[in-house]
């Protein structure tokens, strides 16, 4: 009997993934680039225990039982066995029992899945003692998963082989790279279905006139200029390219027909919010990015935060502005002498995840 | 002393028309195509009065004086002048006063400019006694005034030459080639500011990566095909191309820097209404088009109203549909039995108008 325990981050997209060259590999059609964020406040954690009594592989799921015949829960369990057997000639004998919870609520609209398989694959390398990259295994279980298995700002290169052996990720800078930058996740009220971003995406390839400009110019000057912006540390650069690549993807969406749909009125609000912030301030001082839904993920150096936490409040008044690790109010500054928003959706944004950039995947602790 | 009274009809594109390649003289980008409707129900009505008494040119509009310094007022006055003079080799002494009104509310959110460009264009060229083509200088009054100067469905010809004199309106096919069309408006609620349409696409030109791809691709593809499918009555064809189109004039608004955002969420929901009625009845039965504002204008063959109707007031209840041109509350007929529609935005559609195509502007009054 052995078992380790390992946690996994989430990571939010600032140059976007949408769009598969395969279906089945998930060989995504562009390059992407994340952040990775702290997994002291956002993470997964899963407990794997590989036993010779377990006559079968069974998972958990934030307290219930799944189907492990989930195609591609498989196809992450079959490569790092693979793996492992090729690497020490033989398997350990036995079968798994995954546990494996996020500390967000589905809620949140965060991509768990992302942290998840990271998680799932990061704790099977574990306990396989499987070495090398694995990044590509992480992948096949949920496309952006695959950015978080390694900490800071993350490419997942899409790749050229057929087999998606090179569709994986690297590192572009490590997470102390940019101690000053922060990430606040702004969760938006919804009740709305959301079309699922797997059927999104693949609605967006098959009918989305513009989505071939996107894949062929816009994507490959956006990845060149955001690694440099990143490691020069240039916040205004890095901040324009991260809103301009948002505002892409929820362009191609509605190019899509029917067209697919994410955002909302809150949403959109929040966009101009940052515009006028930025434009009262007089310089990029902050930054949106949303993925398939209408939360707000919003990169700003450290200073910036409670400022524009203030002006969030006014614009979107909440009954409470809750933060969402310690669930208690945000304390905020007033805002300046004279300035003025208009207060825009009360109650639109319910509660405030404030984060910084984080590392990989960690083994908490392992036992025979 | 001479004066007319003149009226012109309100057209919707349904390949739109965004992004001019000459701001002054209002040269487009691209060809665009539209829809007259019948101005007995929407129009903008002028009477001009030519007066040897009148010391200076005025203009009065909804009651309220205006500038008669606009330069773009000036341009149609300047070019209908030139041509009496250039045709009657002199020109009648004295000043115009212009009245102009149109029966429909700006709330209504319709492109008030382009009848009333179109009407005070015409009824200057029944005053003045002008032949000839007159879009292209109700062009310099308001672009989308250009197709508001000939009934049914009309071709705006962005025209080769920097002039300007070949950038007018071409009759694709008159009103009475389709009886069976109908024009719904579904007038949706907003208070919001929005981006004017002259200022949203200078800004889409400038900064959207997406738009080259719909003028070198999308345009002119859907030009040919949706002027064939309105040869051939298609509805089906028409339908999807016009849905396709509005979704790409709003993508491409939302992959401008910073965004553009015309439709708010009860829009959207208006949208995959669309879609899901279509779904529901098996083939394409209905459509919509949007321009710069939230309104949703629907297309759809006579039987398809009704029936149509009562599905909005499902999924918008109004405490009253009303209909815009009588006053009257809409009497529905009651959804077919077992069909259940979810109710998404209580007072999200105001008001009805239900309309026709029509022709063109008239004559209605000429008086020495």
């Amino acid at each position: 009997m052995k078992s380790v325990t390992c946690t996994a981050p989430v990571n939010i997209a600032v140059i976007k993934y949408w769009g598969k060259a395969d279906e089945k590999l998930i060989i995504p059609l562009n390059d992407s680039l994340s952040v990775t964020l702290n997994s002291d406040e956002l993470r997964a954690k899963t407990t794997i225990t590989l036993s010779e009594d377990f006559t079968r592989d069974q998972i958990w799921l934030n307290g219930k039982e799944e189907s492990i015949d989930n195609p591609r829960l498989q196809s992450c369990l079959a490569e790092i066995r693979k793996r492992a057997e090729a690497e020490h000639k033989s398997l350990p004998k036995g079968c798994v029992q995954i546990v494996s919870e996020n500390n967000f609520p589905t809620a949140a609209g965060l991509a768990s899945s992302a942290a998840g398989y990271a998680c799932l694959v990061f704790a099977l390398s574990k306990l396989y003692a499987v070495s090398g990259d694995i990044s590509a295994v992480a992948r096949q279980g949920s496309g952006s998963a695959c950015r978080s298995v390694l900490g800071g700002f993350v490419r997942w290169v899409a790749g050229t082989e057929p087999s998606g052996a090179d569709s994986r990720a690297v590192q572009v800078a490590p997470a102390a790279h940019w101690p000053d930058l922060r990430c606040l996740i702004l969760v938006v009220s919804h009740d709305r279905k959301k079309v699922a971003s797997t059927s999104g995406m693949q609605r967006t390839v098959q009918t989305s006139d513009l989505m071939r400009a996107r894949l062929e110019h816009s994507v490959p000057a956006r990845l060149a200029a955001i690694t440099d912006a990143i490691l020069r540390r240039d916040f205004a650069a890095f901040a324009e390219l991260t809103m301009r690549d948002s505002n892409q993807l929820h362009a191609v969406c509605q190019d899509t027909y029917p067209p697919v749909r994410y955002m909302n009125d809150v949403s959109h609000a929040l966009v101009d919010t940052v515009h006028e912030y930025n434009a009262r301030r007089g310089g990029v001082r902050a930054c949106y990015t949303f993925d398939a839904g209408p939360n707000a993920c919003v990169y700003l150096p450290e200073a910036e935060v409670a400022p524009f936490l203030a002006v969030v409040a006014a614009v979107c008044p909440p009954p409470v502005l809750a933060d969402w690790v310690t669930g208690r109010p945000v304390q905020l500054p007033p805002l300046p002498e004279g300035e003025v928003w208009e207060q825009l959706f009360p109650g639109g944004v319910q509660s405030v995840i404030h984060t910084t950039v984080g590392d990989g995947p960690r083994l908490l602790e392992a036992a025979e």
